[in-house]
């Protein structure tokens, strides 16, 4: 088992490039923040066998998290829970809890006036058919639940892809799963902007850095082209104790300073 | 072999989410406007060993170009190349051809003075150091070469993560071979927009477009949230034909159209 988390996104639109996702880079950054590794992200289209594949590769990485957005919803082509069962060889059947859970919310709608008949009609009673064995997460702001399972040691959690119902789920069942995981690890980051340096300059540099601070990682990006070059030199640590964290960042930030100054004077 | 495309995108930045990655969603849907499906993204961090399993797995899915982004640089941590070699089982060595020209870049730096010494460093060499049997791609716009492979029947291409060099070297050396592959095969598209229907309510009506119209995918997104609830409708079709595609298109647009005002009346 690793500590560490993985996510899937699943959508056809992300494929064509019709949608920027903005999904992935939410979730990555709010797991990292809540101190667990990100270690893959995948993104495969509305299709149960490619969502199965790339279901049962991660299970076999043995994540501790694996977090799946997109293909809840109640139309013909949201499959993620398909491939899901099909990659852990279960059954998908009507959960009970989830249906309580998806009644109330077209109740709650028909009641506010929103919808002119209350109808469970088939589209509505599918996003309750979950694998086997899986439990439902409320859903505060759609109708789609969101679902968890554990398998061999993994948390494999699927959210929906409209971002305001993947957040909330998130916030409310995911975040306190993942903060009993990385207890009080957190991750911690700085940047240092430096111009007129190339990053090919730099490189030697940073490779020093690092040795001199084992516990930060230090990377460069370079944000101009070489030659009129501006450079963001990006430094993080994952540590329990903030100030800990932030002494490691201020040394090794002193350390690029330092070394960059000596190269100027030297050239 | 399959007539599609994966692409693999390479930095810890898009793990810990520090970094939108809006290259795969160029990537993507410049691939899939020159007619050529992309089936998979795969994000993974900075690590030769992640890079090699990435690269492997993905071959073995024999995809017919495999586009990787990120990591080509001078710094340490640009270690795509590392990682390609291993997954090829192959050695990464200087090419003479890719050295002429990041030599070329820095003579040039050198004499419009941008640069005040011409020193070809470690860490400009290394990016001239290339899995062996690879071919070096022009970059017009910046320092690391891209680098093409031909590994049993797929191009497994390289290109740097700095947006503008990964778009100089895709639109000068890569379109044209997937123009070649994709032959006169088109993508086309376009978008309805609904409101005052539900996503659950439109659900068995796209079922229904969809068989009537086999050679166009239909895809709802809904913006709103459910109860004040605004989809759009999403229509795609591959075609050599752009009048053909124009003709799917509008069709399945019509049936879209006539399902919906039949189901407002029932309602």
């Amino acid at each position: 088992m690793n500590r560490s988390l993985e996510i899937i996104c699943i959508g056809n639109e992300l494929l064509i490039g019709k949608t920027l996702n903005t999904n992935e880079n939410w979730l990555a950054k709010r797991a990292t923040a809540l101190g667990i590794s990100v270690r893959r992200i995948t993104t495969v289209g509305d299709e149960v066998d490619g969502i199965g594949e790339a279901v049962e590769e991660t299970l076999r990485r043995r994540p501790r998290f694996i977090l799946i957005t997109g293909g809840l919803g109640p139309t013909h082509d949201d499959k993620t829970l398909e491939g899901v069962a099909e990659a852990l060889g279960r059954k998908v059947a009507v959960n009970e809890v989830a249906l309580e859970m998806v009644k109330g919310k077209y109740e709650d709608y028909f009641r506010e006036g929103r919808m002119e008949k209350f109808k469970l009609t088939p589209a509505r009673v599918k996003m309750a058919a979950l694998p086997e064995g899986a439990e439902p997460l409320p859903n505060p702001v759609g109708t789609a639940p969101g679902v968890l399972l554990e398998v061999e040691g993994s948390y494999l959690i699927a959210l929906p892809g409209v971002p305001s119902e993947m957040k909330a789920i998130f916030e409310g069942s995911v975040a306190p799963l993942i903060l009993m995981e990385a207890g009080e690890m957190g991750f911690f980051e700085e940047s240092i902007h430096v111009d007129g340096i190339m990053e090919s300059a730099l490189a030697p540099l940073i490779d020093e850095a690092m040795r001199e601070n084992p516990y930060v990682y230090i990377k460069s990006h370079p944000k101009g082209e070489e030659g009129r070059s501006h450079i963001e030199i990006h430094l993080s640590t994952s540590a329990e104790d903030p100030q800990e964290a932030q002494r490691r960042l201020e040394k090794a930030a002193g350390t690029i300073h330092e070394l960059i100054e000596d190269f100027s004077r030297r050239e």
